[in-house]
């Protein structure tokens, strides 16, 4: 479309640092003709401290005007954990049904890896994003005493596992290797796991081009570092997905660079693109946080609402920016933005 | 003891190569005076087929007389997925009480690592082994149907934490280092996470000499590749201990070299100790699987049995083993065996 209705979401710590490169990479690629029209809410830690709201009902209904929605990262040690995550970042996901969450790993060249030899790595990871140990099902007896027990619940549904394996097996099927693997624990989650894998092999008789395969996911994070090139397209649970993408992010060159979209594909709600590391209070305000993640989350957002052009102009402005990183001395957060803003816009 | 009342269970799979060797060098380290008495069990993908049995009341009252027992591996393709976990390995941790499962980590001089660098590796994992998700509670309802819902319970006492942090800070304590890091993921899994966490710190209390820090899940599989050395020991939930033991095992050395405890350390039941691979089927019968994983299971499991002086003579019969492997020709199982046995008598 002709025009980008964002809303952005800075949040805690470096978020305010590395959205403000976001989106002067984002005005940069964008053609003349497409108008920008952002929006800053101040959900996070100061909010919740000054009012005790993380996301009102009111917030939801403002966000949802919007065409998409870009985050910094939201989290804070002076909030108790749990408060921020449910209350904010797990909400957005639940509220606005953010089924797909899509985490692309690709080592670029000249990115360092801690893995030794020169590993290829090229995949992306298709999270189930609002079901499974996610849902906040469970509770707590006898809470603080010796007799407490405590439960989580996983909840997994026909519908919901059905609609993210067949968003995978639509981008394996796009994707030249057209592999995709499903990662679970069905040996011993056998009731979610039979579900997963019933629906995983149902939904692959339509795509008869697609190579799949099944691992534990105790064994996908031995292939993740000894084995990387095996992935082209992983679809998991939510919790499953957690883990193996943040693992995904250390060997593909760190969180530094993983970008990640929370995408309703119906497009019934906005989409959130946000990097995958999170607050880093400890580096905060000192101009150290890399935007690299951010730049390539508004990529992401770019891709979803059409602006393919301007996403692979900004892929290839950071795969540039990185090769040339090696030796050289640390730029700062905004000597960064500016050095992949001049290049898009190049 | 003056006696050792072993049962062994080869399993499938490479199982009864491995278990051999194991056995082997067993008999090369004890002293004269020491009497080894074995039991073999037939249990596995074969018996199963025979008689539709895994694991029966009687069977586990004939393995409740044994001190110790020693596993190769339980798991064959032409059995469905869940049935010999479930049935077998998982009742038998269950029934037997196996709380602590202990899975040490060391990177040996010589051993090759997907790390680049030369890391320092050397810690041990406590992951709990008789709750959390691994309980089989849950269910489904619509099965099969585009309605089914299937639900996975992690259940988790204050009685099965604690007892299991407790035997971690111990371990802590008895280490160089007095190191423990617990890992949940208690910003998403508040009810359990809290209840971990709460534990976790008020036992911390008790041991004021070990150095704490909480991780994340997500994040601790970061650290696990690029900090390795971070580690001295971790204690953690069944599931995430399942994920991390298997990543950590990957950095260093390869489940080759893993092995692992199931400890109940009351000694109302025996414990069991296995290699941290599965039954790998794909080479089973060529000779090809490496028996050091389930030699260094039997050196776990004389230690927990007091035979600490003959312990330590396997894991350094090991580690003089692995330091000249290098650019070697691969040497079959039996070969392997054979060595260590002479190392360790010698
Ligand atoms: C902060 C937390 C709730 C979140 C998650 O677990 O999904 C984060 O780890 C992520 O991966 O986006
Ligand atoms: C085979 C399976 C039941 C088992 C587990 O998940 O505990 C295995 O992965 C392990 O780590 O011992």
């Amino acid at each position: 479309s002709r025009s980008i209705n964002l809303a952005v979401i800075p949040g805690d710590g470096i978020g305010q640092e590395v959205v403000t490169e976001g989106l002067k990479v984002l005005s940069a690629v964008l053609p003349q003709d497409v108008k920008l029209e952002t929006k800053e809410y101040d959900f996070g830690a100061r909010r919740y401290h000054a009012t005790g709201e993380t996301l009102t009902d009111a917030d939801l209904d403002a966000l949802k005007k919007h065409d998409a929605i870009l985050l910094g990262a939201i989290g804070d040690p002076s909030v108790p954990s749990g408060i921020l995550e449910r209350g904010f970042l797990l909400k957005l996901r639940f509220a606005f049904d953010h089924h797909v969450n899509l985490r692309p790993s690709k080592l670029l060249p000249g990115v360092a890896t801690p893995l030794a030899g020169e590993p290829e790595i090229d995949f992306v990871v298709v999270r189930e994003g609002t079901e499974g140990p996610y849902t906040g099902n469970g509770g707590t007896i006898r809470k603080g005493t010796e007799h407490e027990v405590a439960t989580e619940v996983s909840v997994n549904t026909a519908f919901g596992v059905e609609r993210v394996v067949r968003d995978a097996f639509a981008r394996a099927q796009a994707r030249p290797r057209k592999k995709l693997a499903l990662i679970h624990k069905n040996n011993v989650l056998t009731f979610a796991g039979h579900l997963w894998t019933n629906i995983f092999n149902k939904v692959a008789e339509e795509f008869p081009e697609v190579t799949t395969e099944y691992m534990h996911v105790d064994a996908a994070t031995i292939y993740l570092v000894t084995q990387p090139e095996r992935f082209d397209v992983v679809v998991t649970d939510n919790l499953f997905g957690d883990i193996v993408t943040d693992l995904a992010a250390a060997v593909s060159g760190g969180i530094g660079v993983a970008a990640s979209g929370n995408i309703n594909p119906s497009g019934d709600f906005p989409s959130m693109f946000e990097p995958v590391h999170g607050s880093a209070p400890d580096i905060a305000g000192q101009g150290k946080a890399d935007p690299t993640a951010t730049v390539l989350s508004v990529a992401l957002l770019l891709r979803h609402l059409g602006h393919e052009a301007e996403a692979d102009r900004i892929d290839e402005a950071v795969a540039a920016d990185l090769s040339e990183r090696k030796g050289k001395p640390a730029r700062s957060t905004t000597e960064i933005g500016d050095a992949l803003a001049v290049r898009v816009a190049g």
